[in-house]
């Protein structure tokens, strides 16, 4: 939920001398959720193997969208507090046993908002099959509320690393609201498309037993794009025809404001589906598992032992310079209008340079297509 | 860490229509922690009567302080932001599994102001024996740490419910730190006393086979006892002398300063010790027990079927009105100052009343000892 290039050198240095735990079964950044195995404790029911059950946790906070002015519905920040920590469940395969939640409010805040808030997170919970356990308030200038949720993972968890090269790169499913959201907020719409992400959490745990790997597209694709690829030490091919991956919301913010499709898939603020990578003789099962669970999976691209990434646009493939984009998106988060415009003018210099024929190798991001 | 009232009502309106757990054991306010049984699961090595595990989770944030100016050092801040999550789970007798923090920095911070935060969080986990399994971190405009710990309890869970009329009320250890440092910090001091609470954890999980209620004094005595009170439908006779229950730090603090020693046990800024509750026949081995463990519990008082709160001064018992002390410490949160100058009054008062024989009946605080 915050620039995540910036956050992970934070996180690197806040983590760097801290104790970890022998149980913990993640490094850092490795897992959406964190993974810690309860020793001495044992499946009954579930999992027949005899193993010791794992816990996934995760902690998340909505504070920046809110001092950002991207977030001013206090139902939808509700909402999106809960789906934020249990879509970091549904990327390790976990099912919730709960949330708890530490929420900040303005001491002069009304009944309203509470009440607004609190049916946002009501709704959420519902909506997940997921309960409110407790939590902790605060008084403080502005809204924030941190949620942190808390869940077990029956089988094998979900981490984002154990990419092979040849694994196929799926989405479970369309992308881009996130940003189509942002965007009309940004450029101060009268009719902004609502904003309610879903924690995929049956599609994590659908996923548990097949995928090779799995994190949610909370950032933005090219920020979970740029993860996998690292942590992976691999590179990626897209499949043509990536504008065809947008859902509704972005699919029309892009014919109607003419921005390029891409844009939806480059912005930080995304959507919580989950990209995960599997094996390919797995890939008939995964559909058909998916499918009958009511969401045919997106498939996205392949996996390659040739590092960076690239798209296939007709029978080309063409470099995508991700660090360069999202160095763009990054840079300008305190200045979104900048990083939009900047964004479109790496767009529009593309268009200039096709349309003159000129030498295209300098250029931050290669052949996109419109 | 909060108005206790307020927060109180707060909690209420934010958790009235919330889902509830069918596997959750407390309800709103019964406990430190959180408590959910984990159905599907069982013990294996720990707890041989084959009952399902009960996880303990609870967040805080470390946030009001900062904005008061009470925390200024950020080493504090983080050793205080592990240590308040941890002893709501020594308050229910859970052992750690490991702990996840929320951060939110300044943009601007210094990278020695993260280190020193850092070694706080670090010497804190070091100290207890738990481990920091990850976090999220943001960006904002002031410090702000939010720790949610997670445990598992082996045996019987620790609530503030299950109280009986005569069962004797103890401290794991004397009480006043946390007053002593807000005073100091308050007055402008040259020379605070460091704040360096420490969740008692031993003491937790030696606690939860045999107290019938407990809860830390992280908001200061008087707040628990009210809190315990209340929840139990009981009175409470206070033993005799309750000046000799001050630490060192809180003790100086009322020789040096002249301040009465109840303000210390009556402020919200208190520290983490656990105040139980046990049966009387437990007594002895609860006394033996922790007193092999290395802190010997400190007595307090007597539960009473009579509501009221009651202290011993000499042969006669005086009437302690917890509400309206507390309404002073809460009201004046916004401006401590008035607030200690009211507590004062109410004491000065007392003192004035007494000397001059007038009807005590109508003063807020009847015959509290100097």
């Amino acid at each position: 939920m915050t620039q995540p290039g910036l956050e992970r050198r934070l996180v690197d240095l806040l983590s760097a001398r801290l104790p970890r735990s022998p149980r913990q079964l993640n490094a850092t950044h490795e897992s959406d959720a964190e993974l810690v195995r309860l020793d001495g404790v044992r499946y009954g029911d579930v999992g027949a193997d005899g193993s010791s059950p794992i816990l996934a946790v995760t902690i998340d906070s909505i504070e920046e969208e809110i001092a950002a002015g991207l977030y001013t519905d206090p139902f939808m920040i509700g909402w999106v507090a809960v789906m934020a920590s249990l879509s970091d469940l549904a990327a390790a395969g976990a099912s919730p046993v709960g949330i708890v939640m530490s929420e900040t409010l303005p001491r002069d805040c009304s009944d309203q908002l509470v009440l607004d808030l609190q049916d946002g997170i009501r709704q959420a919970c519902l909506a997940s099959d997921t309960f409110m356990l407790g939590g902790d308030t605060n008084f403080g200038p502005a809204i924030r509320l941190t949620g942190c949720a808390i869940g077990m993972v029956a089988g094998r968890p979900l981490r984002r690393t154990g990419i092979m090269p040849g694994d196929v790169l799926y989405s479970t499913g369309p992308l881009g609201a996130g940003n189509a959201f942002a965007l009309a907020r940004l450029l101060g719409d009268a009719e902004v498309p609502p904003y309610r992400p879903v924690a995929r959490l049956r599609e994590g745990r659908i996923l548990s037993g097949i995928a090779s790997a799995c994190m949610d597209s909370s950032d933005g694709l090219f920020t979970t794009l740029r993860e996998l690829v690292r942590l992976n030490r691999l590179g990626l091919e897209l499949d043509a025809g990536w504008d065809s991956w947008l859902d509704r919301d972005a699919g029309n913010a892009s014919s109607t404001k003419g921005v390029p499709p891409w844009l939806f898939l480059a912005g930080e603020h995304g959507e919580y589906e989950l990209i995960f990578s599997v094996r390919p003789p797995d890939a008939p099962r995964l559909v058909a598992l998916t499918a009958a669970a009511g969401r045919p999976p997106l498939r996205l691209g392949v996996f390659t032992s040739d590092p960076g990434v690239r798209v296939w646009v007709g029978d080309r493939l063409a470099a995508v310079d991700l660090p360069r984009i999202l160095d763009i998106v990054e840079g300008a988060r305190a200045d979104p209008a900048s990083c939009i415009h900047a964004l479109l003018d790496v767009h529009d210099n593309f268009m200039t340079e096709t349309a003159h024929g000129r030498d295209r190798a300098r250029l931050p991001v290669d052949d996109i297509p419109v």
